[in-house]
């Protein structure tokens, strides 16, 4: 049997988690993500921590048979990472400066392309040979796997789907500097900008007036407890929702979509309100996809990253 | 050295093309596409074409490796074909069809898809790995390759990116039922509406107003002629079409993105006209696609059928 490590690395903490071959997670835990001095202390740090991790528990090296990482940043096949500005990176080959540190074969990916990765393989897309992955999070993200294996594009920019443009005559900009991009609706951040444009623009009574700091579950649960301002904003996501996966799924046409970060905690009640939108906007013969939760949380990224050192080196 | 036969299915006529390893085409002919009986006699008619011209040139059957054939309609990577409405067909396997009665091994694929492996392989996308093609004539049709394959999709309707919606507000249906499509704006018909449309509610003096019946070879001929309102006209063509293409690239992410189908004809006024839009709207880390003419005419689809097979077979 061989094991590997799986490492997901994030602006704020690196998760790093230790599995056999099988894809049994045996262990996990988290260090600090240093970004001070331009981020070069975080894999010298990562290197250490699973240096002490293997000591500690006397595996031997040759035991392992390599590690695979998630990055916030674009990262293309070859492992060449073309900035990542939360972390103070600029471009540079992530798998070979990691292998000379550790000793071990290194993969590297996108963290949101190794994310889908890990919900293909373990969570929620188990089972298909073709997926598309979106997180609703802070942002919107994804990550989409053809017969198997990872879309990772030309520039390690691969399904970069929160991007893609909406509405075209949006005047407010994007993070990204454009106008009208996917994110801008139905990240958790969109849909209460949204909600509180409709309250703004609305005389409608909500219980979403009495929040002083609305949040995206506010709007979920005040939707689900028959609030009608809540239902007419999140009638609005879900039609944006729709459109924008009934586009991609023209392009890709999976089996399954998979829906993770923040905003799945709604849970069915999401993707039933996705469903008749998605079946507007799509075209017929992609209008098969299959609907499904990310099942794995926080630890896609952990099982995604050792996926791809499997797939690699095992 | 080993050959193989290429075939390019179409509503009227099936091209045949006969190749040797290298992806030379040493030659090449048609046979009419008789779809009454749904569409019984096609394969058959193919075989038979296939047997006279091996048997009148002498060629031994062990010298070839294998068909591949492109088809108008769904097929996925198994060769199921999911209803060609235009040949009459319903769903049944082509490849197993094909092979029984030829004896030689099959590979098939949709048109469209099958096309743009031609592309990528003998033309516009050579020396690429990731590649997005869109063909502009009738409608607007379209196929990926990701890492050097062929992007077939789950039900074999990969990249039917003529089909994402552009205006989810457009009134008027498209032939597929939904309403919006980018094969509204952006097909050789498309464009000629657009025109009408905008003569009808424009006062503009035009050459165009002279024209008895408007093809889309007018508008660009005005255009470049420096006639105002084709300008115009043209201005919305290529917005749409910088849209398109910048969502179709923050998905797939390709290296070149390369444009074929009739429209195509009007070379590099065209890739001149849909650049800055494209920039506009494409994400920055996709932005850097390079945009290409297609170079294979109505040979792209029997070089991709080849290769097909070629790379199942060869």
């Amino acid at each position: 049997m061989k094991y590997g490590f799986g490492i997901d690395l994030g602006g704020t903490t690196v998760k790093i988690a230790y599995f056999d071959e099988t894809g049994k997670m045996l262990d996990k835990w988290e260090i600090p993500t240093v970004t001070e001095n331009g981020g070069s202390r975080i894999l010298p740090d990562i290197a250490e921590s699973i240096r002490q991790y293997i000591d500690a528990c006397g595996i031997a090296d040759t035991a392992i048979l390599g590690l695979g990482i998630g990055v916030p940043g674009p990262v293309n096949a070859k492992g060449v990472v073309n900035k990542c500005v939360n972390l103070g990176w600029g471009v540079f080959n992530i798998s070979e400066t990691l292998q000379s540190l550790t000793g071990f074969p290194v993969k590297a990916g996108n963290d949101a392309n190794v994310a889908a990765l890990g919900e293909f393989w373990k969570g929620g897309g188990q089972g298909c040979d073709n997926m598309v992955f979106v997180t609703l999070g802070t942002g919107v993200g994804g990550g989409i796997v053809v017969e198997g294996r990872l879309l990772h594009g030309a520039h390690g920019s691969g399904a970069e789907i929160g991007h893609m443009v909406l509405n075209r005559d949006e005047t407010i900009p994007c993070n990204c500097g454009k106008r009208g991009c996917v994110e801008q609706y139905c990240s958790a951040t969109g849909i209460v900008r949204m909600a509180k444009e409709y309250l703004a623009r609305s005389e409608f009574p909500s219980v979403l007036r009495q929040k002083e700091e609305l949040t995206c579950k506010d709007i979920f649960d005040a939707g689900k407890a028959g609030d009608p301002a809540a239902a007419a904003i999140l009638d609005q996501f879900y039609n944006y929702m729709g459109e924008f996966l009934g586009n991609v799924c023209n392009v890709v046409n999976p089996e399954v979509v998979v829906i993770g970060g923040g905003v799945s905690k709604a849970g069915s009640m999401l993707l039933d309100g996705i469903q008749p939108y998605f079946q507007k906007y799509v075209f017929h013969a992609a209008s098969a996809a299959r609907f499904a939760l990310a099942s794995l949380g926080n630890d896609a990224g952990a099982y995604g990253a050792f996926k791809l050192a499997l797939d690699a080196f095992g």
